[in-house]
């Protein structure tokens, strides 16, 4: 009948017999496992894993699971996260004057590659209104300036609770997001950051990087955090380029990749693939 | 006390359950799992799985192990090696006249980065002997010709086993080896191939490159079988050119790319991070 | 007033003082020169040139160009092209069903990235019939059986010449393309194929690749020609893949190497700066 | 008779007719370009070229062109630097107890791919030895502690006189060359950074990408200037890396790029491809 798989995602400190007891509750409760990964953290001794079975047979309802599991989670006192692969997050796209992260994520949308629902487009501007109309979404303009800023960041947190987002991505949205904003969204907000982090942190990497005289520029996606671009990273990518290239090849160059990492970081974070470890991540791909 | 790890790679028919056996196997024995990766091939429904355990306060000696684990085993049906990663490899390494994957396995083996010990180089020419000599290994030379194919094999297989040779590494030897060889080092013979495969397999393909005009070439690190250039593929890896590139300038980038890939794919042998299912490999990096 | 540019691309025998004599052609018309590359062909004697500089200044009008270079082409044996970069060719994509690429052209037109006009998108079935609406574009469907190939590219060959198309762009259009219709567009429809060429020719590339157990897949952006994936290569890039790809997992990586290396393909040619020499190109990036 | 190329790197103000008029000079003394590169920086309005051409039929002898050349130089307001290809610089290569670099050195040298000669190791320690002395290079110890740091880089200095030493590389030397040092080897003191500058700049930049979470490496090769790892950039190199990845692991990985970068740079360098424009490099590979 059904074809979905259940997720878990672990964290807990190491010791022996972990992997034997959570493979055990999948076995006993009739469970085929058909992924599994894990790793240990030397440095902090931390165990964390990345388990997925098929419900088809198994024993458990999907509310069963959490009641059942609770005793081996706290056993061995686990941080725990349960996903199904049949949910489908709802997902807020904030973008500023830069489309073409906005446009290559529907283009995937469009394509099934996106395992996630583009909700709604917000923006400090209104130049992605028309695209996100085509394309079926709603679209929110929020116009940012010194003195609204929290303001409107309250709208904007409103209306996501409204719209059921689940995730948000900033897609190209050069605007800091809040510590307040990130609350709501601990690990769930995604950014794009269009260098190879830490290289050219802050405004403008594209010239940055072309004043340094770099030969390879990158691009970053990673959980925001309150420190601009000291989030865990997720994925990043390079491209090379030359003295040829004057800042405007760089960027033209650079959006490819841009779309790229952010739309990697996306579908690694929505497979839930993910692990945050500390400033760092975990990624079972 | 010690330090040693145990490794298992098994390939047994999929089913429930197995993850679970295998961990609780270890559990039971009081081992501590350090590394534990899966892949299930679904074409033809195969369960493969390496795992990894510290002797250090494992139960069971490392002479007792397999004994204790043969029942698991013929349970589930299962192929299975057990390693021990203090185990130093012997290695023989073929070359011909091309001499920088040698000396690159040579470097690395003085920096410490290779886990085994080359204890031979074997040549159709004499070109190697003087760097053999000079780094402490005994060089032997095999002139080959269309007559005395057959019998210098002989002869090498021979002395490998005098030599007590665990590997095979043919770093540019330009030879074909023979079925025969083969059986004698069932997947223990590497070779790096100078393209990236299934392209231009055969003879010359740095030229064949230049003649097709590709922007791209590749090198190629597989187990060597009957059928040139079809074995299973363990590594590889590619570099730029550009028509600015003659087949000399093609060669020298070659060059570096044959060594990383060599090194890379011997190095995940070496680990036993490589598993053989049909034409393909499985490498849990 | 104006900041157009002029380029030309040359070939003609090799010999000395070809530099010099172009060089001075275009100072001694008071032209300023902001790029010039060149290559010679050892294999077959031939010298290669691209040219570009500032109409700006220049002594001559456009239309005065073409007579006023002839007496120099003629002595030194040229063939020889003239482009002006205000020039924005109007293209023709020809798909299938997959759209990815088409897509993705829209949204480089629509950033302003792609020096061209996509005039009309044709296709055999009709899925790209409201993506191209959508855009603005015109959309036409030519449904191929066996028995109607023949006349049906007669009928797109009218169409091409109706709406003055400039340049064909197969973007995943699954279908050979005949003698007769390349002869129509010499060196002007360019094809993406969804693998490192020549490996992997042909149908299903991504199968072949999952087959075979490769560890790298790639695409090729090329001039089409009659023998099917033997065109000029002008660019060419890969990702990485492992055992834990299945073939829908390599199709969706393909997909995003597929959309760069086409549009990367597509570049060059409108910048001008691909000459083909037989079955390569030269490509001064 | 002879097949040796002249060399000419030139930078001078941008204007209309240099290509003319350089290329003219060569023309009419019979000479045969065999490559010619430019490149203006608009930044700054500068022109910058490279051309090289066949001292075979060239009506001057090597001798007699700079003062020949010296007129149009002078008119043209350049700096030029004239170079031959059979000129075989001399190198003195400074490391300190990594000896990848130099092994790879030294195998390139072997290989006959580095186009000079490796004359001497220069080392605060004296663990490259053996390696020098097996391979007939010579090596001199400079131990250098807090107080002596000045006299024993005056003492290299002298030595490097004395050996006539063209060009000096710093293979992982890990010491801060001095502006005085510097001073005496103007653009001709090649470094190697184990990190992708500007990331990662000074000490021990694996602990610290590891730190971060990165989850791609690089190496920078530059030319050594006062303020660490600030120079002009050459060539830079990436690889990717995972959580899997300790430290050790990110080293070993780290290694094989250096290498290869430090190469890639060295050889641009003795090819006389790489021109500086303030921080930057113009290279015309």
């Amino acid at each position: 009948m059904s074809d979905v798989n259940a997720i878990l995602l672990i964290s807990c400190p190491d010791g022996k017999g972990i992997v034997a007891q959570i493979s055990e509750f999948i076995f006993k409760n009739n469970g085929n496992i058909v992924h599994a990964a894990q790793h240990t953290s030397k440095d902090d001794k931390l165990f964390f894993m990345r388990i997925e079975w098929e419900l088809n047979g198994f024993s458990l309802g999907r509310d069963e699971i959490p009641a059942a599991f609770t005793p081996l989670a706290e056993k061995l006192n686990m941080k725990w996260d349960l996903y199904f692969n049949d949910f489908v997050p709802r997902i807020a796209v904030f973008v500023s004057r830069h489309l073409h992260c906005l446009h290559d994520l529907i283009l995937r949308q469009s394509m099934g590659e996106l395992s996630a629902k583009i909700e709604a487009v917000i923006s400090n501007h209104t130049d992605a209104r028309d695209l996100a109309l085509q394309f079926g979404m709603k679209f929110y303009h929020f116009p940012i300036n010194k003195n609204n800023k929290s303001d409107q960041e309250e709208s904007e947190l409103k209306l996501l609770r409204e719209l059921n987002i689940d995730l948000v991505v900033l897609a190209r949205y050069m605007q800091i997001v809040t510590a307040k904003f990130l609350e709501c969204y601990p690990q769930k907000v995604i950014n794009i950051h269009h260098s190879f982090l830490p290289a050219f942190a802050g405004g403008n990497p594209y010239q940055q990087a072309y004043d340094r005289g770099v030969k390879i520029i990158g691009a970053t996606g990673h959980y925001a955090t309150e420190k601009l671009d000291e989030g865990p990273i997720i994925a990043q990518d390079v491209i090379k380029i030359s003295h040829r290239d004057d800042v405007a090849d760089i960027q033209m160059k650079g959006k490819d990749l841009e779309r790229i990492v952010l739309a990697r970081a996306l579908r690694l974070h929505l497979e839930n693939k993910v692990l945050v470890c500390g400033a760092k991540t975990i990624v079972f791909d």
